[in-house]
């Protein structure tokens, strides 16, 4: 199959990047990074997580940063939901869209949310019915996809029956999570051959992390297996916190960079990445790990 | 095309890595690192280049290491020569096999060693030749394959005619460099369709930098495209002095580690890697900057 001419790029940055950070990023920060990333061409952007800020206390100010960043046309403001209760303050706050998650592996989802997977498909099946009652369109998310840091191997025929499942719901993508970043070019291959036979490419979206730099590789894999929409993080953030770059999203940043210098749009604007890669180096007080904002540092 | 059963790993550390440090790491430590090197199923090892200590400082002593190591039956210790005065010293030292190198870049060529690459092509047919009638096997290595830091594009035909030069001197096969890391897969999967419709794909070998994250990427690419044998330095040593990360040669533990996990063999023992890589962090008292060497950083 030939590459596309254009490709999706969905940043997670300030949800799945921040939420690994130990400090708390003081919400005009959030608030202005997010208005940096709206000007840089992306048309998609994860802003925050509505969950229960005893989990997650990085994104406690979920409410307050959908509705202080300013919204710019043609940009959509997703947030992540686990349940009603954050459905409810999302649509509150008026986002865009909404994003429920849940895991390939049994153990990886009791681990994460204390439920089963089969506990957590009628939670996020009346999630889904009441966003799309409200008129907002919902984005669903597989973790651990290509391996479990519990399990191990994950089935890939539990992939296709719970993407199945998020597909009848009325989620209208699914992202396929590789959370731990074990996913090698012919395993996911091999899976994305096997899941394309049962279900239209259109309705899913990769979502890697460059753990073991493998990302890019398994990109070029998945855009030969027909799947156009990518999810990174500026700068790679969103890493493990015991080792600077162990286990990152893949970087937006790079990720923009390979394809738009194989000729495939995003749209994203590489200077204003840059700039916003910038303003959360200096807000985090830590430099970016992506290669592109290494390439940057080192030509100043 | 299919991913073959095996590839070759040439690993380039002690000379393409060292040949970066500022400061000079002591002898014992550079034949120590290599005997290491040596146990960890790696059958090619290029330890050090026979060239001006004027120019390369920290190679000073590459008689000394290439006759102090331990050679170990079935690997190949190689080295770098730049003309017939590099050669006699390296004969001298009896290393295993040497290697030519130019660049298919006239800037590049005229800045790195003050000659055109017309003008370089005698200097290396005469040390080819010498070094065949002597009875050593000939490694020829093209930088700036896919990009030139000054002029930018560089000409897929000169690189086949340069390419065909080295192999008609002599030497068994040509390392294409992507020697400041800008190779995208698109551009990589169409120069090589060009040359190997020229040239056997056995006589040619490929040696990526990271510098941009593309790296494995380019490999899947090769992999496809019949090339078989790929350069790389553990722990993505070569790095620029500039930035940590920011043009390193593709770390070998990186590569032996999807390659691996794809099924594909490379007789290399990952846990012997690591040894070898955290004696030099030690020796060099720094972290080394590969995926590989981080994973196992963050799970001690």
């Amino acid at each position: 199959m030939a590459y596309p001419d254009h490709v999706l790029i969905k940043e997670v940055g300030p949800r799945d990047g921040l939420q690994n950070e130990k400090s708390f990023l003081p919400t005009e920060k959030k608030v202005e990074w997010i208005n940096e990333l709206s000007e840089s061409g992306l048309n998609y952007i994860e802003i925050t997580s509505f969950v229960n800020p005893k989990w997650i206390p990085a994104l406690a100010d979920c409410y307050e940063v959908a509705t202080q960043i300013k919204r710019k046309p043609g940009v959509t403001y997703a947030a992540l939901v686990p349940n009603m209760k954050g459905l409810e303050k999302a649509m509150e706050a008026d986002v865009d869209e909404v994003a429920v998650f849940m895991s390939a592996s049994d153990t990886h989802s009791k681990k994460n949310i204390n439920k089963t997977i089969d506990e957590t498909l009628p939670v996020l099946s009346e999630t889904v019915r009441e966003a799309r009652s409200a008129g907002k369109k919902v984005r669903g998310y597989l973790s651990t996809v290509f391996g479990c840091p519990y399990e191990g191997d994950v089935s890939g025929e539990e992939v296709l029956r719970i993407t199945d499942r998020l597909l009848e719901m009325g989620v209208y993508e699914v992202s396929l999570g590789d959370t731990i970043g074990v996913g090698n070019p012919v395993q996911v291959e091999t899976s994305l051959n096997h899941w394309t036979s049962r279900i239209n490419p259109e309705y899913l979206a990769l979502h890697f992390h460059n753990t073991r730099g493998m990302a890019l590789a398994n990109t070029l894999v998945g855009l030969k297996a027909g799947i156009h929409t990518y999810d990174g993080a500026l700068g790679g953030l969103g890493g493990c916190p015991y080792a600077k770059g162990a286990s990152g999203n893949v970087a937006t940043d790079d990720l923009v960079y390979m394809l738009h210098e194989m000729g495939i749009q995003t749209g994203a604007d590489l200077s204003r990445l840059a700039q916003a890669g910038r303003f959360i180096e200096e807000a985090l007080g830590k430099p970016l790990d992506s290669h592109y904002m290494e390439v940057i540092r080192a030509g100043e």
